[in-house]
């Protein structure tokens, strides 16, 4: 636990929070600031960030508990879509530094609309250099 | 194989992509239309859709790839941040039914801001409500 950690302060009680689901080692609640109602973050109970400093048990755990939360926000919401959305660094739109997945319910007429700008890459071959960047710094 | 698929025409090679990573079961390949250049999409190479209705084996080896993307594009590509993201269904922006994940890379200067519109509850009441309606539905 990093005592300056929001989430870990919520994990430990000393933070409310309205919670959706927990077990020994996640915890679901509501975003306080919900982009559509019903809007949950989960969490693993343990102090990992970003998604690359997070062991892969721990992020199984995760996307087990984000399919279950997706499946419940569109059972019992009755939501028409969900999106599933993950933040690493500032750069990235990140808050708080402590990994977690925003799990969106979604309605037809919620009036909400992503700003998707979709680029363009300067031909074939901007795209072969970009992808053999990330392909030669894969882990083996 | 859904033969009206995308996604699926492009595992099967009848449409081009450009290959970031790919193995067995998973193939990642950059999106056309980057919202930051190095975006790219990781799905399974099996038919399935949307996030709750892909097994929980094949959902581990998604979440397993995209961890190992976002560290290349942190490391290859030199991003600050990474967004993960994933769409359910029309309401929430999907546009190919075969799950897939976007892997973001994000610059401190890349120009893109998400409109993370946060919206309030009508008090801690509502809040409850919704919780109790997203747990009430969760699987056992």
């Amino acid at each position: 636990m990093s005592t300056d950690c929001l989430f870990c302060r919520i994990v430990a009680g000393e933070v409310p929070s309205t919670k959706v689901y927990e077990d020994a080692d996640i915890l679901a609640f509501l975003d306080i600031g919900p982009v559509v109602k019903g809007h949950t973050l989960v969490i693993p109970k343990a102090h990992h960030d970003p998604i690359t400093g997070t062991p892969r048990d721990v992020l199984h755990l995760l996307i087990d508990a984000v399919q279950r939360i997706a499946a419940a926000q569109l059972g019992g919401l009755k939501a028409d879509g969900v999106n599933v959305s993950q933040a690493n660094g500032r750069a990235a739109g990140q808050v708080i530094p402590h990994v977690h997945f925003h799990v969106i319910p979604r309605f037809a007429a919620d009036g909400h609309h992503w700003n998707w700008s979709a680029k363009k890459y300067d031909g074939a071959q901007e795209m072969q250099e970009f992808a053999a960047r990330i392909a030669g710094a894969l882990a083996p």
